[in-house]
């Protein structure tokens, strides 16, 4: 088992249970908008990783704040309503979700967490919100996760789940989490929100540590639309129940407990890229010979941000064209005499001239739902970069649009 | 005559001819894939303005040298073939352009200029070229403007023209222009070209001034798609034939030309926005309350630049909470408290609170094809920008994906 394999379910760890339901701040009664997912165990380590946009949503802003004890053993969420930019009324219905929840638990409010994702700049009304905890807590089960999956989604076309176990000291440790965005970033509907938990032992610290190294290489390598959300979060919780002696870096299994959380992560990341709005291709960016990493993560950023790459991905224009200008403008070193593009394997430009490719090799790349996009920037430098990002359609558009 | 009127035709000022005609570089006869403007005085002053891409196409670093010596008086151009990506070949196809232009025209080659405008990446195809030249030579006249504002063109869905005239020491001096672009900055098909011609004298140092200042609050501030050319450019000819004092700094009617080129140059960008790529929506943008200019020209071009604040104005959803989302995470400070935004006059969000408008004074706003938003940062600083853009719409999106 040293190698993970990765469900496409949310088996919770002992110790957890979740739930989902509709409350009513959606419209349809079909689609669910609220999830709880809990810890029985009252010291459960906790870590948080939240957006950097300077306008944070007051669930945000809550949770941050708690998270400095290292401990939390419970988040409410509700989807439809952002809770941003809903002023010190936002902050009072944050903490009223988190005082009916703890209330109802019969735990600390300190020990609970809130996240909100939807639209941005409405206040939430709270009859749904404060009718709908009681029933979260009636339909909390360990096999509640999938459940608690269907209560944070927006404009996702399906849940987003992962699972997998690992042996540490000869038990058996379970990592599972789910998410939801539609964009990494969508300040309207389709806010990123993650939750990952696991019955490891490990103190507050190294969980937050191993957590921000899984966060690096998978939420933080991913664009749909280049718009950094408000509510952006991915919580973690650590309950203990494995029974194992605690991870520390300094135990055997320190790598393959971080190396099952990053391919858990990873995994919940690529679910949102497979579900962006609109998409159709998945495109794995990668840059080389560039003079430093951050000009690769620069130039790959901007790739993927441009509106003419993003659309000629959709149909079968050669992007890679669009792809030149934007390493052009993005204000790294490049040589304009030795830049070099391949789609999978096949160059369509090298040193800066076009390879012109044999369309019966080239066509099938293009046509079909994910490939890879090579560039070298040419400046001899060993800067490298990956982002995982998809094409913008006329369906996006009309997503957005109302 | 001190407020200059522009007209919307490009009426060429005395001692200048042009043309623009089919020469088979575009496959339907019926749209113009080739322009020249010719001054018929030796001297006549030039300045340039060329994209900050580091990827330039040929005729770019051909026109940046030539306009070294202050002096030209001839552009050849083709629409249909950016000549970008091209190697030596791109070189050596501008220069021959050059060359069988100052042939037939019997000038010097270093008195030629050179642009083109279309795909990047493949060769120009000579033969229709080399045709079309001694064709364009044989249709110069000074009635030509308006032929050659046609022969510029690419996913533009009209030409792009200006004139207006001004008296300088009882002289009447005219300016006019004709330019081309659907994007500001798109590394297909709709390259940003301007040329702007005047009977002036001017030398050819202040000249260039004039021309950056004009340029700097005109195609400096408008973007269609974020996406810079590697083939932008903006010419400028004066040939004196006027025959006031030789306009400076000191002359008193400098100050009156400043203007009226400014107002030409902004016209001619104006009507760029106009034509974007699938917009239905023109949107000035301006920026208040930022630390710094530079600051607020940032936290513009952002939110003009996001997807989701362009496909939200392309429909009927309130963007205002998407400005706030990109103000918050596109690097500038901003004071989360205290961020106020107008449509038009109408305040949208008071010091971050939303103002809830009346929906009878909002919603024809948001139906309009033209409208103001201004947004204050909240920090009591006095930086300010303006940038005029459009929305992105399902058109744009189906215009580049083949």
């Amino acid at each position: 088992m040293n190698t993970p394999v990765y469900k496409p379910t949310c088996d919770l760890p002992p110790g957890f249970r979740a739930s989902g339901v509709h409350a009513g701040i959606k419209a349809d009664p079909a689609q669910y908008d609220m999830a709880l997912l809990v810890s029985d165990v009252p010291d459960t380590s906790a870590a948080g990783m939240f957006t950097t946009n300077r306008i944070q949503a007051a669930p945000v802003k809550l949770d941050r704040e708690k998270l400095q004890s290292g401990y939390a053993r419970a988040v409410v969420t509700n989807s439809g309503n952002a809770n941003a930019c809903t002023g010190p009324q936002g902050m009072a219905d944050a903490e009223r979700m988190c005082a009916l929840t703890a209330e109802g638990l019969d735990v600390e409010e300190t020990d609970v967490l809130v996240c909100s994702t939807g639209s941005i700049g409405k206040p939430l009304v709270m009859d749904p919100i404060e009718n709908g905890i009681p029933h979260l807590i009636s339909q909390l089960t360990a096999a509640g996760g999938s459940e608690a999956a269907k209560g944070i989604l927006t404009t996702d076309t399906r849940p987003k789940e992962c699972s997998t176990e690992i042996i540490v000291d000869g038990k058996t440790v379970t990592l599972s989490g789910f998410c939801k965005g539609a964009g990494m970033i969508e300040p309207n509907m389709a806010t990123m929100l993650a939750y990952v938990c696991t019955d490891a032992v490990i103190d507050p610290e190294p969980l937050k540590r191993a957590l921000r190294v899984a966060v690096d290489a998978s939420f933080n390598r991913i664009s749909i639309d280049g718009d950094t959300s408000t509510n952006d979060t991915v919580l973690m919780f650590a309950n203990g129940q494995a029974g194992h002696a605690t991870l520390t870096s300094d135990h055997p299994d320190w790598r393959l407990f971080q190396t099952a959380l990053n391919g858990l992560v990873f995994e919940l990341a690529m679910k949102i890229v497979w579900d962006g709005e609109g998409m159709t291709k998945f495109i794995e960016l990668r840059a080389e010979g560039c003079e430093t990493d951050a000009d690769a993560d620069r130039a790959v950023r901007a790739v993927a941000n441009s509106f003419l790459v993003k659309t000629g991905w959709a149909g079968t224009y050669p992007a890679w064209s669009r792809i030149v200008d934007v390493l052009g403008y993005c204000g790294i070193n490049v040589n304009p005499d030795a830049i070099t593009i391949l789609y999978n394997d096949l160059p369509v430009l090298e040193n800066s001239v076009p390879s012109a490719p044999n369309p019966d090799k080239l066509d099938p790349i293009l046509a079909s739902n994910r490939y890879t996009i090579t560039f070298d920037a040419g400046t001899g430098g060993d800067g490298s970069a990956v982002l995982y990002t998809c094409d913008c359609t006329e369906e996006y558009v009309r997503i957005n649009m109302f």
